[in-house]
């Protein structure tokens, strides 16, 4: 059960205290594990799930306080797609992450960043290892992504030479440094599997929305997996409510385009042969030699069609 | 039909012209009017549609050519929510608005901004007025809202002295101008619907998410005016490709919550008990004095049901 | 003297407890009073000085711990405009605020509000109020600001008239509200002087600059009694060390032009003469009927002069 | 001499056509060569400097027409460091660059961005070389810099093992790929000097910001060729007259501390003495066995004193 909110801030005039995360707090500073040597720490925070309340409740002045209890509220708010009570929460944390991965998560601006500087120290003597079993195969379907392993056996080659790599890349970099190369310069070969520190502080808000998109399948493995233990570990601890409203109304939601509604619309009138024929308007049924054309929007929908238990007109029976 | 999209810069590694919209140019410069003395006039921009496929193409490389041609993989990009590409363009208006409704329109951060002085020039004279067949009620329902109108015999005696009340204040701030009071004090009384004017600029997917809020029926009348005013006569001639796309796949879209998939998905089993049984663990079906109390959860899902033509497992037949 | 940092977070890699302002923490919650009826009061805050020396110390690794002590640190990165180090701090105010300083202060963007919202609820009945002897002047030289104050009988005149438009205005919002006119509709002519209230969350970096430019003597005098009071007595308390180098490096600054720059360089080598032709090179000399014409910049440079106690060469000695 | 404006927008309330800024045109598409294998590309633009003088008088209405011309206007915008108006401008570049430089850009946050992705598409076959004589120096006062270059016959040595490496690299990056391992993933050991591509979209006031930190001597040099040639050849063609402001207001400005400030002003009254003890009393002039130990906001002002061709009272007259 979520924990009880702390309401004396929310309706005393005059607070003396600053809102506090009592199962945060209980993490604090820790290191938690990501791939081969990164980590994510939470070095600070400010709010908790009554600063949502508290900051919605000053919207809404004293019309609201019947109406809705707290949990109920942060609910609402998350459903309506509600967003500067979410601002009001703000968290930092101290992160180390192959600049690969770097790459992809900077690339989310609402954020305020210092990262350990290469140009200042000697990079960090550490890059991301790939063992035998974990070289992704590319997918088919979808161009930027992957799917099952390579086999192991061929894997180890594949390890065996990224170990070379990162040796020899690391030699010629400390080669540079001996002979008098600035560091900016000396660190341009560098691969982008080297590891990086940051502090990255961000509010709740765009938290939730970096966690929306990396925590997906479609995301990237390696940034998925700082995600996921940020979602998981973290926001969890931080903020229960909010974060169980997050999974019902976001992470588990489904959106029907304006299309997907008319096709599922004619299906609960119970009439196929419209919600086929709106779909084939729509182009996503053209025959091919083998059958219906692979087509991305008509996949989609019978994905959602059976998450809905409702059925695929103009799929078979057999 | 939308237009053929110019190619030419899409794929000439030198080009030597700007895009153009030019179902636009027909309108730049030319004052759309709203409300009973406001206006919107496109004043600049940058881009079309054509923008759009040029920048998700860099991302993409090669790889993409030939699989989505230009139409589809606008749509595409709007489906998935991407944003970047939709950023890479700008539109500049010029607009007159009662200060009242700027207030809501300022709050929307990611736009460039100014505004009329009233510290450094008189302030304009005018206000927006209040016909008497226009006084809407508050809403029963809604707090935020308003439903139907004020008989308007009722509402002739609100506007004459709404009249009155633009005559004093535009009165007394004219006697404190010629009493020799600095501007920027002598404006503090003046009436929340007194016109003020802007140029504002913000790109096409902030544009986007500033007009899924204020075209929505939950906004208020009057920044909806001009919302709708801007989607349907301005960013409809200048990007009619990913205005339709806005339309199908933003606007007209459903959005279904891991609850409601849920009971959907024993609609769809057929197993209506199962739909009923769930939608009770959500508390969305308790009993009051009259029949089932007022819940918004239910009452949304409700609505969704009918626009799906599914049936709703707790109504009754008659 | 500045306070002890706590040195334990910055350089402890698992540490326990958030960073604390102790002379913050004694003003928590508490109304500090602006103009009639306004107030600011911390409601929340994040980090401390250390914060921004630990940010800073990821950055630039072990390489910098012998070099600079925390206070030349925090110096430092001031003093060469370094932003990402005091974004690290968070602070979350409530403000009261009448409706006419809050649309200034509310262009600044970069922060995350709640506002009282008067579509939910009741309008706050209270609006800023001018005493007899605070009517201020147009200033002649500036369009934008004022000088002095008009003589306190005439001011009564004033003060009087605007209790009238106060008392009716209220009047006749209330009558339209029992009328049964929605909120959001009966609120559009409260005069700019009612007070609202809001959450106002924003970074250090952001709240510096806000302040560089709200506490200057350009600003308006009703904003600038804001910022004063949130440098003076929060922003000193809460970063005791950061406060005092925005002083001196900011505040406190002088800036040269690359014009003024030879000029002074030209009275550096004693050289008058070079001095008064490169100033009238600029057109910063031009002759009137009644000697040197009124020319901002020329004025910006005297008045730079004299506080460098540098000669105005084309002033003359009497 | 900087173009005429077109003032026709500015006045006009009915303007048929969008700016142009006919230098800019003239280069439209065209790529500027940077580093070995970079290179800029203007591939769109919304405004001129007739733009920041449109915008700047919807501020000020019809207050300000008489006072100032167009070029004053913008002179007097920038010196003041007013953003509004130069945010109205918007340029959109092609840039192809190496992935370290662009790991620095990418932290400018207020632009838009779409990079070419490795995700998607195989990564280009193209890295930083460094020829012989260009290996640069570390800084031995500024541990960020670089200073000098190698002996070219070591650097020889160096520029072989680079290529070595790039080769190497390369080499195993297309292995994986034929193995069938995911580009995601393939790409990992790629070096920081691999080329990337990106449409980058910012508008005036940020990239004037931009170029003001990345065009200074401390920046490094790789980023900084790109910010001299963006400035000189595009912004200039651009932006005549705000570019001129721009060198004479921002990059060739010179700020005094308020320390600062007292020094100069006890050298201005001929107080050497004064001048001496108040460095004296900021620490400044620590004396060590070597006469006075470095210090760096000692070493600040003494180049600002030579460049304003004033006396350091503290050296020794030889």
């Amino acid at each position: 059960m979520p924990q009880e909110l702390d309401a004396t801030q929310a309706q005393s005039p005059e607070k003396v205290e600053r809102f506090r995360a009592p199962e945060l707090d209980a993490v604090l500073g820790q290191a938690f594990k990501v791939l081969d040597d990164g980590f994510v720490r939470v070095v600070d925070y400010m709010g908790s799930d009554a600063s949502i309340v508290q900051a919605a409740r000053v919207s809404y002045g004293s019309g609201t306080k019947r109406v809705h209890e707290d949990r109920g509220l942060i609910r609402y708010l998350l459903r309506h797609r509600h967003t500067t009570p979410f601002e009001m929460c703000e968290i930092k944390l101290h992160v180390r992450v192959p600049m690969d991965c770097w790459r992809q998560w900077i690339r989310h601006r609402t954020a305020s960043v210092n990262e350990y500087s290469t140009r200042y120290s000697v990079a960090i003597d550490a890059a991301q290892r790939t063992p035998p079993g974990e070289w992704r195969l590319q997918a088919a379907g979808n161009r930027q992504g992957s799917a099952g392993f390579i086999d192991p056996e061929k894997g180890a080659v594949l390890s065996a030479k990224e170990e070379e790599l990162h040796r020899l890349t690391r030699r010629y970099y400390e080669e540079r440094l001996r002979a008098g190369v600035a560091r900016e310069q000396a660190r341009k070969d560098l691969p982008l599997s080297t590891y990086t520190e940051a502090y990255w502080k961000i509010d709740l808000h765009n938290l939730l929305h970096f966690l929306a998109l990396r925590m997906d399948d479609h995301a990237q493995e390696e940034i998925r997996a700082y995600a996921c233990l940020i979602g998981n570990e973290i926001v969890r601890r931080w903020m229960p409510i909010a974060w169980e409203a997050f999974q019902d109304y976001r992470m588990q939601a489904l959106e029907l385009s304006r299309l997907e509604v008319d096709v599922i619309a004619a299906i609960g009138r119970g009439d196929s042969r419209a919600a086929t024929d709106l779909a084939r308007g729509f182009g996503w049924l053209e025959e091919g030699p083998k059958g219906l054309k692979p087509n991305r929007e008509r996949q989609e929908l019978e994905e959602k069609l059976d998450r809905l238990s409702l059925p695929v007109p103009w799929r078979r029976q057999d």
